[in-house]
This record gives structure tokens, C-alpha cells and sequence, in this order.
């Protein structure tokens, strides 16, 4: 299948920036669309431009792509007959089915997902019933009658749903806009109420336009909110940590690599631990601090489309690290007596253990955990909230009450997930 | 496709009992054929029995399999005329291409692997060039030209390979048997002389048939020896712990599921820990049989043909609790200064570091790294090594250096594995 982006309009508010290049949550609108189709076997892209924004296009295809994919610009010399005009020009490029959708339009991963998910091979629009992200003011709505577009128009009273800008076509839309090219202009929403194609419902996933400059502040929040729904957080994350490291990675996902925050969190981890040796209650303030930054680089990947399996592998192994360390140094700080040696050993090997646990059983079993089984978050002992009770202890002076609390903490919560894995795992499939 | 498997010999050399009956490694022969068929898709099998293993058969079929698979007896009333004829009893229970092997025969995993991935979709006869279990002079011995059978006989002296008994055949092998029919007495090697199948050479992989008692256990130590095979053990294990669980292998297989001896492996491991905190040596020295023993489960689940991944991960969870313990107590026995602090926590942590960095990249690239690095071999530090050295450190009455090596040992381990698997990880695809 192929995919067709309409990227010929004339952008007049944003300044003349070609609304397909701005930059969004660190990557340009039309490297999300490409990328996100690419994920779903798309290899041709067809992208139609007009003549002021067409050089741009072709370099930031060629730098972005070059040979990776096929591509291919079309010109719209007459971009004031909109787009309805723009896909009649596609048409010579074309045969079969193919993916239509909009340079401005931002698009989560989950909403192509669904989209491709819910395609049942005819002509589909995707719309959305509750969109979230979108003013019904500026909205294109459309009613939907016996599963088909009826109606689409941006002042409709009568409507059930947002137009996504999101379409799975076939050649025989051609016909359509030949037969209304004498009317001169010609919006698509003309030729998508004389397709009536079938109506996909996707709702509640992240998409919006981009319009305004402040869309751009928008539509980069919408996707760092995205990158942390349903990581299955536990409380302290939720809470505390993740409304911080949001607010970092808003400020840095322009400037940082993924790779390069994991660094940095881990640098600012050993470095808790050495400030610990000396001052142990600043030392358990930077290692909170730590704990929050360890979130930004998981969001920046994810914001800008950079996840890889090294990354997450090489994060889960620092953290460990550091973990090791700040007990060391709190243990070298506090010089204790044989009495207490029994529960720091058990606070290093229970700290491990709790995602060894789970690491092994998702190399076993090439599954989450957590996602396969709802009962493991009942237990609280996750790193995120192992770290903020290390802190409140130490601010408290608690020192030795703290490798207790933890060696208790982390053995009862391994005890616990190996429980009910062991459980999942032995139930037949 | 279907399978057909001939058990109507008159085994005159086992006592009367059905070959295929025969248990070998814990299993019988016959489950172990069907098993590894149906790992390779094969469904519904027919068996060729005689009137007087008929009900045997029948019995064991009900009971090992039931309903789980499609599966029919043929009852061959002149079974002196061989094996041949066996053949020609099923065409009516056969279309399209179909195996055939021999109940009498144990084959090995690997073997039914390579078999099926190099046969072709033609007829085909397995053969082996250099069969490591058979004896030559009591083999079928077959010559292969132009890539085709072209004579099949115990006594033959121009010979390249050895007759398996695994065949890739269709149902245009009735004909042969049909046009042969007159002759009476009709033994396969007749049949396949006539068809001439394609050869599929399968060479250094274990496989034998069963003829006499002292068989069975000769084809025991061939699937245990097997079942130790590129596991990429260290050297001690290579050495010394693998010959010797081999040995309690043969001994229990026929009594232990691969779970019981995990249980018992991780009570004696337990155990030794609790013996350390009276006296170190004997705890040590039971450390080591556990160690030893810890070879047995996975020995037992292969040659029991019952590897389960939740064995697997239970096994490797318990292994670094008894680790875990064993350290604890040798601290707890030391009572040692706050000087040594760093190095039995640095021994705690590491012990569980080598497992986990190499769980976790199992994990995330659902790879064995040692079997995609083999850079991590030269370096030593694994468990059967690591459990060796503290041994013999603690025989050696050198405790406290005991804490010292193993962390230091650990740490340089699981840095190495890091440091290699990085490099490997970050190469492009």
C-alpha cells in the first residue's frame, strides 16, 4: 500500500513555515506521519506541495530519507482549489488501494494502530467521536448514516464525529474529483460526501492539527502525556515523580537524545551516591532527583519516536548500578555493626531481585509482567517508590532503619511477583 | 501430513515386550517418536501392530495421548513377512506425503530437526554417513547414487551410509509395495530399492534402535550425553560437574520430574548454607554437590523431552536465592569488621549481576547471549566457576578473601558481559 500526504496548503499562520516541517515533541509533523505508516508496511509515500514550500519538502525528504524510502513530490500549482484539487493530482501516481492524510495533522502511534487495526479493507474515513485534543470550533464534523459518511462540513449541526484527516482509499476516488473538477474549487470534504466512505470510529487516542503557533506547545504536550499513559506507573510515579520529569522532558526533548538523558540520569545517580558518603540527606535528595530524571529519557524516546530495545536494556542495567551504589555509600557512611550486616545484604540482593524477577520472566516468556498480570502492582516495592522512602528515611535520619525497611520491602515484593507469576505461568494456556 | 510408524516386529530379543514400549531415558521409544512429529506439525499417525502387542499398544496410546492427537492401529496378521508389507497395509488409511519410521528406533531432537529442514517435498530416505551409536555389522547399510538410493542390504560392502529408518514418502509408494506383494516375505529394504528416494544425509547426531536390554541403556546415555551438548558450559562444569550429574542423571531419570529435582537441588543448596554457619568447609563442599546437582533438572527435562520455560525460570530465580544464602551465612559465620563491608556487598550484588545483565538481554533481544557472543566464554566468573572458587577458598580456610574474589570476580564478569553485549547491540542489524 502507498501513502498519499496532501502538504499543498498555504500555511498562512504560521508565518510561512511549511506546516509539515514544523517541529513537534522534537521531530517535524511529516517525520511522525512517515515514520508511524512505516510501522504499518507502507514503502511508497506520494507527497503533494505547491510551489513555495516545494523546495523545502525536497530536502528535508531527501536528508530524512533519501534512498530509505520511495517517494515521490507532487506540484499544485493552483493550491487556492484546495484539497479535494490536490488528490485529483495524485492520480496518475496511484492504483489500488493507499493511505490519505494531512501534513499538519499529528498523529500518536495508538491512533495508527487502531486505524490500521479497524480497517476492513474498503474506503474508510477515520473519525473521532470524543476528540480530546481538538476545538469543535475549528473541527471539520461529519455524521455518519448506516456506517457511511453522509454529511462533512465544518458547521454542521447535526454530527456525530470529528474528521481525523485520516483516510484509506482507492483509485476509484479519481472518478469522484473528475466529475467535480468544472466546479473550480474543491475541498475534500466535497469528495468525501460523494465517496460515503465507511466510517472508523477511533476514540480517546492522541491526534490534533496544527494550526497556530500554539498548537505546536500543544500538540507537544499531548504527546509527552501520551508517552506515560499506561506504562502501569506505580503510585509515587504517578503522583510525584512523572508531573516532574513531564516538565523536563517538555523543556529538553528539542536538545536531548534519549541516550544521552539516560546518561545524564545515571551520572546524577552516582553522583548521589557520592554526596552521600559525606551528607547523606543531600545524597537521598539527589538520588529522589535521579529517580524522576530516570523517566525523561523513556518519554523523550517515545515522544520522538527513538524507543529501541539497547536503550531500555542499557537503562535497566544503570539503574541497577546505581541502586548498588547509593546503598554502598549510605552502608560506607554508616560504619554499622555486624547486627545490621544481615539486612544490608539482604537491601543489595532484594533491590536486585525485584526486577530480576521480572526481567526473567519476560526473557522467558517474552511478555510484561505487569501487563499480564494486574495483581503484581498490589504490592508496593517498585523502584520509583523504593527510592522515595530510602529518602524520607534518610531526611529522617533513619539509617539503619532504612536498609531494614528496604531488605524487608524488596524480599516481600519478589516474594510476592514470583508468587503469582509462578502461579500465571503454570496455569495451562 | 501424517506419520506411519511400524511396531509389528516380533522383538524376540527384548522378552516378549513391545519395543516401542521399550522406556528409554524415562520415556518410551514410541512417545518420544510421536512427540518430537508432533513438534513438526504431524497430527494423525498410524500405527502397525501385530496381534499379539496390539492391546499394549492400544492401552499406552489411550493413555499417553487420549484425544490429543488423531491416531488409528493397523493390525498386521502375517507380521514374518516384515516390514514391507507392514507398509502396504496402511495405503488405505493414506493420501499425499506421509513420514514413516520404526517404533524400535530413538532419534533425538535434533536429528527429527535437521531431518525435516533439509527434506525437499520429494521422497526421501534419512541416512548417516558416520552414525555414532550403530553398530556397522548389524546396521542396513545403504548406497546412494546420484543423489537417489540405489541398493539397500545389511551385507552390502560398496556402501556410503547407514539406513535411519526415518523416511519422507507419498502414497506412490503402494504401488511399489503392491507390485512386490507376490513375493511374500517383503522387506522394506525390497520397497526402497525399488523407489529409490532421494538421500537426506544426517550425520553427528544421535539416533540408534533398540535390539537388545543392554540397548536401552546405551540409548540412555546417547540422549543424556545429548542433552549436555553445546550448552556452552564453563570449564568446571565441562570437567567436573557435568560427568558427574550425568551419572545421577542416568541414575534418577526413570524416577524424577525435572521439577523434583530443582526442589531438591535448591533444599540441598539451602541446606549448605545452613551447615556454613557451623562449619564453613562441609558447607562448602555440599555447595559444590548442589552445584553439581543443579545440571540434573535440565539433564532430566531435555531427556524426558519436558523443557518447560517455567522450569527454566523457577530454576534460575531459586539458583540466586541459594547463592544469595549461602553468602549471608558465610558472613554471618565471619562476623566480619566494617573493613569488609564493600566487598560482601560488591559479592552480593555481582553474583546476582552476571545472571542479570544476561537475562535482561535475553529479554529485550530474546537471544541467548552466549550463543550470539562468544566473546563472553573467556571470560570466567559464571556459576558453576564462581561456585568451585568458593569452595575451595573456604577449604583453604581464606574466608574473608572469599568476599573479596568473588566480588571483585563478579563485578570484572558482569562489566565484560555488559561492555561485549553493548558492542553487539549497537551494531546495526
Amino acid at each position: 500500500m502507498k501513502a498519499v500526504i496532501l502538504a499543498s496548503g498555504l500555511a498562512r499562520r504560521m508565518g510561512g513555515l511549511p506546516k509539515g516541517l514544523v517541529r513537534v515533541g522534537g521531530r517535524e509533523i511529516l517525520y511522525r506521519s512517515i515514520h508511524l505508516l512505516r510501522e504499518q508496511g507502507i514503502r511508497e509515500f506520494v507527497l503533494v506541495v505547491n510551489r513555495w514550500n516545494e523546495r523545502a519538502y525536497r530536502q528535508f525528504m531527501e536528508e530524512a530519507f533519501g534512498d530509505e524510502i520511495e517517494w515521490k513530490l507532487v506540484m499544485n500549482d493552483a493550491p487556492e482549489r484546495e484539497n479535494g484539487y490536490s488528490l485529483h493530482l495524485v492520480r496518475s501516481h496511484l492504483e489500488g488501494p493507499f493511505v490519505l492524510t494531512m501534513a499538519d495533522h499529528v498523529y500518536s502511534r495508538k491512533f495508527v494502530d487502531r486505524a490500521f487495526r479497524l480497517h476492513r479493507g474498503s474506503p474508510s474515513a477515520v473519525i473521532d467521536e470524543h476528540p480530546l485534543h481538538i476545538d469543535l470550533e475549528e473541527a471539520t464534523r461529519v455524521k455518519c448514516s448506516g456506517g457511511r459518511i453522509s454529511k462533512v462540513a465544518k458547521n454542521l449541526d447535526d454530527y456525530d464525529a470529528v474528521d481525523t484527516g485520516f483516510f484509506f482509499l482507492d483509485d476509484g476516488v479519481f472518478d469522484i474529483t473528475a466529475s467535480l473538477l468544472s466546479e473550480g474549487v474543491l475541498p475534500l470534504s466535497r469528495v468525501i460526501e460523494e465517496l460515503k466512505p465507511e466510517c472508523i470510529r477511533v476514540s480517546g487516542e492522541a491526534w490534533m492539527d496544527v494550526d497556530t503557533k500554539g498548537d505546536i506547545r500543544k500538540a507537544t504536550w499531548m504527546l509527552i502525556r501520551d508517552a506515560t499513559k499506561g506504562k502501569g506507573d506505580g503510585w509515587i510515579s504517578r503522583s510525584i515523580n512523572r508531573p516532574i520529569s513531564r516538565l523536563i522532558t517538555f523543556a529538553t526533548v528539542e536538545h536531548l537524545t534519549p541516550n544521552t538523558a539516560s546518561i545524564l540520569s545515571f551520572a546524577i545517580g552516582i553522583l548521589s551516591s557520592i554526596i552521600t558518603l559525606l551528607h547523606p540527606p543531600s545524597g537521598a535528595l539527589l538520588y529522589q532527583f535521579h529517580s524522576i530524571l530516570d523517566g525523561v529519557d523513556g518519554e523523550i524516546a517515545r515522544v520522538r519516536l527513538m524507543e529501541s530495545r539497547v536503550g531500555g536494556w542499557m537503562d535497566s542495567i544503570l539503574d541497577r548500578v546505581v541502586d548498588f551504589s547509593f546503598l554502598l555509600a549510605l552502608a560506607f557512611h554508616l560504619k554499622p555493626g555486624v547486627g545490621l550486616l544481615p539486612w544490608i545484604m539482604a537491601a543489595v540482593f532484594g533491590t536486585v531481585m525485584v526486577s530480576y524477577v521480572s526481567e526473567r520472566f519476560r526473557g522467558a516468556f517474552c511478555r510484561d509482567p505487569y501487563q499480564v498480570i494486574p495483581y503484581l502492582r498490589w504490592m508496593p516495592g517498585r523502584r520509583d517508590e523504593r527510592i522515595f522512602l530510602i529518602m524520607l528515611m534518610v531526611l529522617a535520619g533513619m539509617i539503619p532503619q532504612t536498609f531494614v525497611a528496604i531488605g524487608l520491602l524488596t524480599i516481600l515484593k519478589s516474594t510476592w511477583n514470583f508468587a503469582w507469576m509462578m502461579k500465571w505461568a503454570r496455569k495451562p494456556d
